[in-house]
């Protein structure tokens, strides 16, 4: 038992094992909307995404775009802090604005889980995002 | 011409009109990787998006990920800061290491470029970043 919590210690020290669940949950989102509603959409979505980002200490990104030669198809690179965090955004009042609003514009949605080939690299590649 | 000047001249000051193209060139690649090379594959294109985002002020992000029920199905999200930029960087040696090292490697391709819905709020959108 003495060694166990010796163990733990030293692995919790190292922040290899830690109390929460401290992975990065990204995701792409891939979104067709009604053309009929894409700007209504935009709108909201820009709205919801620079709610969350201000609110949310735990969305790291929500980044939405669309394609260029086919706009009615929205991507959304998303990134939570944790599962939690993804979870609890999910609760937001701005969220269910979001939803409730939207879903009527939503032709279909894919929400595709990804990881991060580079996961360590990652704040030096956005880091000159901030000196724009 | 008088009058032409003076717009011009308050169009400049206000970032209307620059000089220099600055506009934000955004694509998401969508590449699939033979299974064969997966992990030879995902190391080399770490170690280019590493270079690329070090040595060139141009390049904002190259950040690569893959599907997690798809690992073959790689995205690649890239920010470059001008179109210049990106054609710069396709001359680059870390990127034509990439290239040729990657080609037997790729059984497909699609370049897809984006627009940003919501183009201020980038920094915003990745400031948090940078505190991981």
């Amino acid at each position: 038992m003495k060694h166990f919590l010796t163990i733990l210690l030293a692995l919790l020290s190292h922040g290899i094992v830690s109390a929460q669940n401290t992975t990065i949950m990204i995701r792409i989102s891939e979104i067709e909307i009604d053309p009929n509603y894409l700007e209504e959409y935009k709108a909201i979505l820009q709205k919801e995404s620079q709610a969350s980002v201000r609110l949310e200490p735990g969305v790291i990104s929500i980044y939405p775009m669309y394609q260029k030669d086919n706009p009615t198809q929205v991507r959304i690179l998303e990134i939570y802090a944790t599962r939690e965090a993804y979870e609890s955004h999910l609760k937001t009042p701005h969220f269910l604005t979001y939803k409730t609003t939207t879903l009527k514009m939503v032709k279909s949605l894919k929400l595709i889980d990804m990881e991060a080939i580079d996961p360590g690299n990652m704040p030096t590649i956005f880091r000159k995002l901030q000196d724009k």
